[in-house]
């Protein structure tokens, strides 16, 4: 079926069915950050093959709504598709509510007019926000699958790979010390149900992985937990009689994945917790057609916060894990460095290289993302990913930022370092400037030190306050909540600009990325993870409980990008101690040579 | 009438209604910093004449909620009254809704609860939440105003002192300008009628001014903006025939202040905008008695935010303020070190002096608080305010942290001050460690720029990083808002830890005053205004908007106090720079003795 074919297929369902409009989302039944193909609705029905974008139907009209990453790829996939680009970056695009609510107001007819949704493919909050917008101006949004009918040939499976059960030896907390502490945040919310869909949350609440989607392992199911009872919604051919008799002896029952819309009409409780955010509008739609059915739609749930705050074995799993991790780094950078352009590379080569060393490392099992490697110009572009056939040979002098990570079975990596590459005396004099504004953030950040409750938008402009005085900013987040052998990123705290009322939990693990990008020249990012823990007391303590980031990640900066006297002696001392602990904590993992190397990357400034 | 033969009057009154409680809230209806006497009907009813408390009566109770500023005062002042203190600062302490839900839940009975309170004293926010609140137990909040009733006996009026109109040339913008702007506010949000109680909103916005309370310059009235009609609703005795004319000139037609209850229910408009913090539910009640009204209840109102701009002629009046102000301030400090202790002083006598400082100033109508004046211990007492028979007598060494502030006719001001009184060699080095924690984290959060959009709990942090680094906070906002020849604070912007989501907005005014508070021993605040105004481009600036801070305030700190092995140069440079500019900007407006005191108080450190 060509797209031509697809459109005309959907506008006759349309038309059988009224509707006026239907969307078609880049997303999927989970919330997911990484798509199985299944779920490729919105690539399906436009020939768009971008990770972000919703295409609008109508009877004579096909919009693909996508942001300025997606332009060029947008432009050319749509040829000959008939559909507009939508290019919702541009400040003068409408949003795909107020266009619709311009394009189709019946406020003056008697007639109301109808747009289609797969409500599975919305969150519960997602699609009240877009009922209300649409309600503005008269407008219904209907609840209907439409694809489903027509994408009949070809259509890719909902993944099929088996699970596995993961040891409590790596995740530190038993499901049935899980399910028992999360009744009892059910109970304190006066429900006795919770439905998750999140793929992430499953995995933490079961202690199951997969290898459903990309550099996420978590496995496609739903999961109901009731006071007596969990169950797990899940294809029967993923789940092995060994992994089934481990889970039904932690309390966990099993049923068909589609079995959780037969499910909830019949769930017996008296009020169900459900996350806005992350729990779909069809779950609530099932468990909602029976009368007077109570539910708690809140976010982020119980599930969300404890599943952010990492125990000690997490914790421990990933400072192992880091060491690997900064063995790869280690010994990537040293290849780049001494031997790499002996022959030709180009920023796919080099991400190639890196993943290769990641992979000798013990319990490495993926990329936590995929590597963005952007040489020069490239690393200006925030979401910079290098394709083989169009990617920058890596040339004579220049800037590499590599923003990189590894799923280890006890914890997931990511990090940034911007490296210089060829001749330093070739250094310009504002890269350094640049370099340095963004480590200076990015150490008074580490060095946070705050009382119990303070929230990430409360730190971040430690991060942003060199660069800010300048008049330098950068369009990402400053931090972000990263899983354990999960997610690279999760909530609910995170360091950022936006009013986010969730606080840093004891526990909790972010990124602190700082970054400054010169459109045309190149970008710069640093990046470690931290880890919160409780702050010792001082002489001067009044009483209450403080927290601060104990660094985690293992790799040194490019020092010769350092313009030394832009820092404070209390900043040279902190580079100089973090140097001091990478080289004494990887040393004795490498061979000798490597050994070498690195000392002379941790050498004092 | 004594407070057992009110009590009575009032349970009498209760049974006639059928309610089961009664609360009487220590505010008025006008949402208002400072209270006139007219309004006091929880001292009236408890006896308790603290600020801050709140009465509950039942049929065989009488409570009062305080917090632990009130504490001693309270249990004085209720002696023999029948009422139970309850100290709302205790964590066991109950809320006044969670003890009667305990005490009173109905959830079981047949019959409802009635519990009542008198409307007015309620903002719509406030009256709502408590609303929901007591429903979870079943009971029913009743408004009925049972005091004024009773309280028929040396009932103190409504103030009834004369408005004065206050000249553009003050205000920098007239009264016409001013509603065509906030009209243009209201259809922004579809409203055609705004009702203002806020007597700061009032003021500001029809260019009127007044004596009913202390320290506020405002005057007793309701207002109702609608598209074509703007009338001041204010008792006809307070308008003089020519602000009367005044203000007709200017669109403004007057009504009697009690006739804004007869006048709501016959407004026409389509949608009326009130502000749910600022506006009581008796005149909300009024309007929506009426079916089919339609209110937009915000916070805050469009008015809220014009007022926190301040223009031009605004800032300069408040720059030609702040000189005369440091000319009473360091008149007083001069006399303080050098004269005053040759007769005994105490906190009170201090705060007189400086008082009469600042009234030899042109343009000074009133301090803009009760000025506090903590000498060693009570320094550590946030609120304290020095009574003549209990107050600190200034004998030997210590340390006198002084809060005060002027109103001006061209501006506000309020300041902190913490100096060394006696022997400076006998100064404590975990004082000065101390004083300077608080005065690093002062000049951070003064040196602040920032883009657009940047909200004030993302600056916070600047103020508390090097106490927290070491443990240590205070229990106060770092900033108010501070309004232009009106109340001392204002919103709806401020500099606090609290996820407030308002942005600081060009001309927005505030307060920089960190503080450490050692219990027992001393307090430490250091207080300087500043504005908010854009900053310059730089050579790096990518292309934002970005915001810093003009300081304000014009007064030399106690540099005897600073440990000056703590600071950076940038920061030994700021403090060298502005005494130099507070030096520069006062020395022509003093004596020469003066200027030669201030000259060995701003020497270069």
């Amino acid at each position: 079926m060509t797209v031509l074919e697809r459109l005309a297929a959907l506008r006759a369902l349309m038309q059988q069915y009224e509707l006026t409009a239907y969307i078609v989302p880049g997303t999927d039944p989970h919330a997911s950050e990484y798509m199985a193909p299944h779920w490729m609705e919105m690539s399906w029905i436009s020939g768009f093959l971008g990770e972000s974008g919703t295409a609008v139907i109508t009877m004579d009209k096909a919009l693909l709504w996508t942001d300025s990453r997606y332009y060029l790829q947008a432009e050319a996939e749509l040829q000959g598709s008939t559909f507009e680009l939508m290019r919702e970056s541009d400040v003068d695009c409408p949003s795909i509510t107020e266009w619709l609510n311009s394009q189709l107001s019946t406020l003056n007819s008697p007639l109301s007019i109808q747009i289609g949704v797969n409500p599975e493919m919305y969150s519960i909050n997602g699609y009240r926000d877009m009922r209300d917008e649409l309600a503005e101006s008269g407008i219904q949004l209907v609840s209907k699958d439409l694809i489903q009918p027509i994408w009949t040939e070809n259509r890719p499976p909902i993944p099929m790979n088996p699970l596995y059960t993961y040891s409590d030896q790596f995740a530190g907390a038993s499901v049935p010390s899980k399910l028992a502490r999360l009744r009892e945040a059910l109970r304190e919310k006066r429900c006795d149900a919770l439905v998750v869909a999140e793929l992430d949350e499953i995995g933490w609440l079961l202690n199951i992985r997969g290898t459903d989607v990309d550099y996420t392992p978590c496995v496609v199911a739903y999961c109901v937990v009731e006071m007596q009872r969990c169950t797990l919604f899940i294809n029967p051919h993923k789940v092995s009689a060994t992994d089934a008799d481990i889970l039904h002896n932690q309390g966990v029952e099993l049923q068909p994945y589609e079995a959780i819309y037969t499910y909830l009409p019949t769930l017996q409780a008296q009020k169900v917790l459900m996350d806005g955010n992350r729990v779909n509008e069809a779950l609530y739609e099932a468990y909602m057609q029976v009368p007077d059915r109570k539910v708690l739609v809140v976010t982020p749930s119980p599930l969300q916060v404890m599943m952010s705050v990492k125990n000690e074995v997490q914790l421990d799993g990933l400072r192992a894990a880091m060491r690997r991790d900064a063995v790869a780094l280690t010994r990537f950078f040293r290849w780049l460095e001494t031997e790499a352009l002996q022959s030709p590379q180009t920023e796919v080569t080099l991400a190639n290289q890196l993943h290769a060393y990641r992979a000798m490392g013990q319990s490495f099992t993926d990329e936590s993302f995929g590597t963005i490697a952007g040489w020069n110009a490239n690393g200006a572009i925030v979401h910079y990913a290098a394709k083989p056939d169009s990617c920058a040979p890596i040339e004579g002098n220049g800037v590499l930022l590599l923003d990189s990570g590894g799923q280890y079975l006890d914890g997931t990596t990511d990090i940034t370092r911007t490296v210089w590459v060829g001749d330093p005396s070739a250094i310009p004099a504002q890269l350094k400037h640049d370099f340095t504004l963004v480590l200076k953030g990015h150490i008074a950040l580490a060095k946070a030190r705050f009382p119990k409750g303070t929230r990430g938008n409360q730190l971040d402009v430690l991060a942003h306050q060199f660069m800010w005085a300048e008049g330098i900013t950068y369009g990402h987040g400053t931090g972000h909540g990263v899983g354990h052998f999960m997610g690279c990123h999760e909530g609910p705290a995170n360091i950022r600009t936006d009013n986010n009322p969730n606080p840093i939990r004891l526990g909790n693990v972010f990124s602190d990325e700082p970054g400054i990008y010169r459109a045309g020249k190149y970008g710069i990012r640093i990046e470690n993870l931290v880890a919160t823990r409780q702050a010792a007391a001082t002489a001067h303590t009044t009483g209450e409980t403080y927290f601060e980031f104990e660094t985690l990640t293992l790799c040194f900066y490019d020092t010769r990008l350092i313009d030394r006297k832009m820092l404070t002696a209390d900043e040279v001392a902190w580079i100089n101690t973090y140097h001091a602990w990478v080289e004494k904590e990887i040393t004795p993992l490498l061979a000798t040579s490597e050994a070498a190397y690195l000392h002379t990357k941790c050498l004092p400034i």
